[in-house]
């Protein structure tokens, strides 16, 4: 059965379809100085331009694994996440705390159906 | 194809499934003040229950994602997770340590087949 | 649909199969003395292996999730990673930074289809 893939750089590809499933790369924001919930926007913004080229969205999303940098602000991310989501169509979720590069307060990976 | 969802609260889905596989959400215990064995054995019940609501059960689980806060008291959690286990269908499994919220010290994200 | 398993411990599965897709375990290094750069030449081995008891290779890795424990060696594992991916068929990834148990420095979790 074919792969399709989204390039990304030379170590990852942004997304990766095979058999009706996406597999979609942690993105995490442009912007390394923007608040918690600022790159929370930026990073689902990247995830639904992946997913559209895909042909899918968000509503599709089976599970989406949240790593922030800092629990104390969680709210934030949240507050970015519930303004985007599909209520109707939510993911299977785990959000945990990790170190992350750069500067990234927060990294989204997530599958999708299609 | 259809997408079945089993609610969780307004930020995700317990599970989703799709093509015959089911993926949960990252379950915690109930308890925050209770031991790391016994926030095991409540977060494997957690998944247990979501399973059953897919028609399938632990013996189908294909991975499991487990995050503990640490790594000094992961046998306790191992001691929950061996007495759960059908020792004929283990995962594949990763255990890493990352912050977790609210006085949570395991949990755990699988995706089974159905 | 039958499940396809490889044995690993009394903990965890090597890999799990089904429907086309494997579901590898996180592996670590056996040397934990190694460096960054040597330990994920371990774990890709290993990775190598599982994959091809499936029939299965690295071309066809969908996701991969790369758990380190210290953000500011992640170019060595890169190094190595970049010598092992096939350019033209790159996975999807994540890299974060989380504890680990007994002295490994790098852990990797891989999805792949068949």
């Amino acid at each position: 059965m074919t792969i399709k893939r989204q390039p990304g750089n030379k170590q990852f590809s942004d997304s990766a379809e095979h058999n009706g499933v996406v597999y979609v790369r942690g993105f995490t924001a442009d912007d390394k100085n923007a608040s918690m919930k600022v790159q929370t926007q930026q990073v689902l913004a990247k995830i639904d331009k992946a997913l559209a080229a895909h042909g899918t969205n968000k509503s599709k999303i089976m599970s989406a694994t949240i790593y922030i940098t800092d629990m104390a602000i969680k709210a934030q991310m949240n507050e970015a996440w519930d303004a985007w989501t599909d209520p109707n169509n939510l993911p299977a979720r785990a959000t945990v705390g990790t170190l992350l590069d750069g500067g990234a307060l927060v990294e989204i990976m997530v599958t999708a159906a299609k």
